[in-house]
């Protein structure tokens, strides 16, 4: 467990709700990504967001720096204009699948859960693999209504070649 | 995207509502294929449907014409009774796995609506592989209560070799 | 088909339910396996429940009895305590995803649902790959207001070698 993201007692009705409207924004958000609308990426976000990559190894031997690291929405625009105007890898396929959100707690600022993703590839005429499997650890906050990511922090478990991170997960 | 299937506001209770309805169905429909019960899958079908499994390659240049095409139930019964009544593939089990549905426009006659699909395949004594990942597009109607297809498209990623596209996605 | 798993008519809005009770029933199983807290495995299951872990192959040739079985809770914990204790096999991360929640049945004393489920794995500095893809036959029973397993009966297609079932599915 990520610290800081300890399970903490929700109510039934309240993890339900939230629930389903989390997993409504991982379909918008991997959505676009698996469209490869790059530029679109950071509107997830707060302002002042965080967003984090790191190996759960690194996680669990207490070390939570990661291979990627972005503070402020400014930060996550520059990598996302990066991203779209490079071509730093060969042309390939991404798509998410979701499972298994957990509300872990739900105070007037912040709403903390966990989420499994499994991101599989396709490079072109090629077979479809498994990218990359992990968990998002996130904080939401709701913005007009809208629910954002002041923090996202996404722990893999797959072994991860730098080229591999070139794309936001 | 594919042509037709932009998103349009919906009103977010609605979403829900149909989303889960709609899992409800991808359940039902992928658990008959997952069973090999071929011969029921037209019943998920309306009966001037069309069905349609295209390459996302063919559908980014423009060129929506598929691998499969069968329009009207009479046309998907015959090519169910053709997969349940020949022999041309190694015997294998499927598996289907449905991430990300979202609702992208709900009017009284249609509701169109976009899902991830991850099919997974085991050849006897193999290992489990990804046979196919993919998005569904479909056109929902309501007929005496319950959804039937009037319309899915399968846009996959993966490279699909022709013996592949057999069985029903 | 597992018998004693094949669907009655149950009401849609219990199905609603029951699907979003039982989603989040294997979110907290999945997270606790995942997590690898092997000795809090137990507490998901009645004090006279069965686990039970079969190849499809067999199921479908009427021979149900599994690779493991194990009935009653203390049987459960015995088997928790050695997994826990021992090192039998490679470090290795595993990570669940579900999908496709069916209800079967609902009667006073037992819900029976029937869910996939897809198992990751990543050994250490190694790719994530297929470990297991299966669908759980499940009865439930709803005991101070929570839902516990009197039943799971875990149905794989994937070639399993015994080392693989060394860790609850």
């Amino acid at each position: 467990v990520l610290p800081g993201f300890e399970g903490a007692g929700v109510d039934p009705r309240t993890v339900r709700e939230l629930r389903l409207e989390i997993e409504e924004f991982h379909t918008a958000y991997c959505e676009t990504l698996d469209r490869g609308a790059v530029a679109e990426w950071p509107d997830y976000f707060t302002e002042d967001a965080v967003y984090r990559v790191t190996a759960r190894e690194n996680v669990e031997a207490g070390m939570p720096v990661g291979l990627v690291y972005a503070e402020g929405k400014g930060m996550l625009r520059d990598r996302a204009f990066a991203v779209a105007n490079t071509e730093m890898f060969a042309p390939r396929y991404l798509q998410h699948f979701i499972s298994g959100i957990r509300i872990l707690s739900v105070a007037p600022g912040a709403i903390r859960a966990q989420t499994n993703y499994l991101l599989v590839q396709t490079l072109l005429d090629g077979p479809t693999t498994i990218h990359q499997a992990g968990r998002y650890y996130d904080v939401f906050v709701r913005e007009a209504g809208r629910l954002l990511l002041k923090e996202r922090q996404c722990v893999y478990d797959t072994l991860i070649i730098a080229n591999d991170l070139v794309y936001p997960v």
